[in-house]
């Protein structure tokens, strides 16, 4: 039976769990049909607000998601969450088991939630990442969670694709704000210390926002000023004041044009991961004429070096375009 | 002063660890020397045998590589180590601490150890690690290591790019082999259960058997059996059966003509990431012409679907070839 997109995204569009996944999986699986798909999705699109969550192992980046899917949900908003798994083939068991703890949500119809399962895939997570989110925002959800599982740069690249980006820090976690100190300043529009219940927070805090403070005077120009959020997801505690600090940064994206110019980001990065998988596939395909293997072999026999080489590949894409 | 690139690659041949580092620190700034670099070193390449090392978290990598250096350094080798680091932002200083211990090699010529600190690097890992192995191969060491820090996909698909890639795994890791099971199995040439002192190894090594026979059932035409070796890194123990296992895999891809097919792909991938880098460049870069800005406003205005986008960003690249 052939795809019959224009009624699936219909589906989607009314709220039919089974249409969304379907058009998700479509992303993950680089279907033919995605181009149609993209045309039909994007006049519905521009609505959601997208919020990334991120944080090393061990913070509580499950737990927090699922309390802040409950507190989303009582403000009537429906929520897409699309957990980036993680991309090690090493990982274990323990992130399967904070997958389950989301289950308390399976029953609500106004939630979806979605393992991206990329590994493996050309283009990886920046390809499929930001279409799963274009499907979710034309389906109607209010708000999209992109949480990272796994602890990679590419993951932290995606969740960085969002409006508003939320660090998670713990204390206890090895060298804690100090470790992590090289990648979250730039990534966090608002941070949360959870398991504030735990001996060392107040360190963490007072760390965190010693950091927040050297970081803006080097940063002219930026006048959103990081909150800290103290949090014990697993409680629902200062879960309020979360909700409250994402509200206040979509705010104040609203009102500096941030917020179109994190789309348009966001836009950039999901067409160039096209475009790129495009072209990767018009290189290396030899069924496209894709010229590397040969041109491989004549490097790994020492007649052509790799920019050379790299230069004749472009060249044959070139001629042949 | 001009960059003498000649005069570099003379000197790096000479066993000179002060060229080798700078060649090195050419690729990770993608220095626009590099053509010229690639160009004087390839006519030297080809010698160095590349082993890849990788396994997840806590199971003795570091501690292994020292100890094979070591072992091959006994048999007048000369070894460079490449340690790919972790790419997460929320790395911790236990890496670090690893890392401390090959400090044993430091005072020894014969052994050169570079940290691969590519994160945030456009085309990252895959761009810079194949031209760094480039560079230890034409400076004319005999063996060349890739020690994965990291645990992301991307760290692990670097390791693939040896000739020979070793699978650590060890007792006590969570669900060890089940849970590496979907990714090690195809990766690894080599299997090592460290720390094979502890309890548990022997269920560790069986599991192992296990899953190694059944996966040869589904392989045709696969004639190399993975061997199961075990060790004690940190004292030694076992590291002179794989020292034989490795030259046996060696000798076997010799053999079966696998070596130069292998070398192809890892050349393959050398010339495609640089290739889809430029090509990247100008996609993207508006000082070159790049129309993805402009490009991606439409879309995030939802006057275009990120394909058609995407098709007008090729064809934009083809017109201006």
């Amino acid at each position: 039976m052939p795809l019959d997109v224009a009624d699936l995204v219909d589906r989607a569009r009314n709220g039919q769990p089974r249409a969304v996944a379907r058009l998700i999986s479509l992303v993950e699986d680089a279907h033919p049909a995605l181009r149609e798909v993209a045309a039909a999705l994007t006049p519905h699109t521009g609505h959601a607000r997208v919020i990334g969550l991120t944080g090393p192992p061990g913070v509580g980046k499950s737990t927090s998601t699922s309390v802040l899917v409950s507190a989303l949900r009582a403000e009537g908003k429906r929520v897409g969450v699309l957990a980036i798994d993680p991309s090690s083939p090493f990982s274990g068991g323990a992130l399967l088991g904070d997958r389950i703890r989301m289950t308390e949500h399976a029953s609500d119809s106004g939630v979806f939630i979605r393992s991206m399962a990329t590994r493996g895939h050309l283009g990886g997570l920046s390809w499929a990442t930001p279409q799963a989110v274009r499907v979710l925002d034309a389906a109607g959800f209010d708000v999209v969670l992109i949480e990272t599982v796994g602890v990679g740069q590419s993951e932290v690249d995606v969740v960085r694709l969002a409006d508003t980006t939320v660090v998670l820090l713990a204390p206890g976690l090895g060298d804690g704000v100090q470790a992590a100190k090289a990648g979250v300043l730039e990534i966090a529009d608002v941070f949360v210390v959870n398991k504030a219940d735990r001996e060392g927070v107040d360190t963490v805090v007072r760390d965190l926002k010693q950091l927040i403070a050297f970081a803006r005077r080097e940063i002219r120009g930026e006048s959103w000023r990081q909150p800290v959020v103290r949090t014990v997801a697993a409680r629902g505690e200062g879960v309020p004041e979360l909700v409250k600090a994402l509200s206040g940064h979509h705010d104040w994206l609203v009102a500096h044009g941030e917020l179109a110019r994190r789309r348009a980001d966001r836009a950039a990065s999901e067409v160039a991961a096209i475009a790129l998988r495009e072209l990767r596939a018009r290189l290396t395909d030899p069924h496209r004429g894709g010229h590397l293997p040969s041109v491989a072999k004549k490097v790994a026999d020492q007649a052509l070096d790799p920019y050379a080489a790299a230069d004749e590949l472009l060249a044959a894409l070139r001629d042949e375009a």
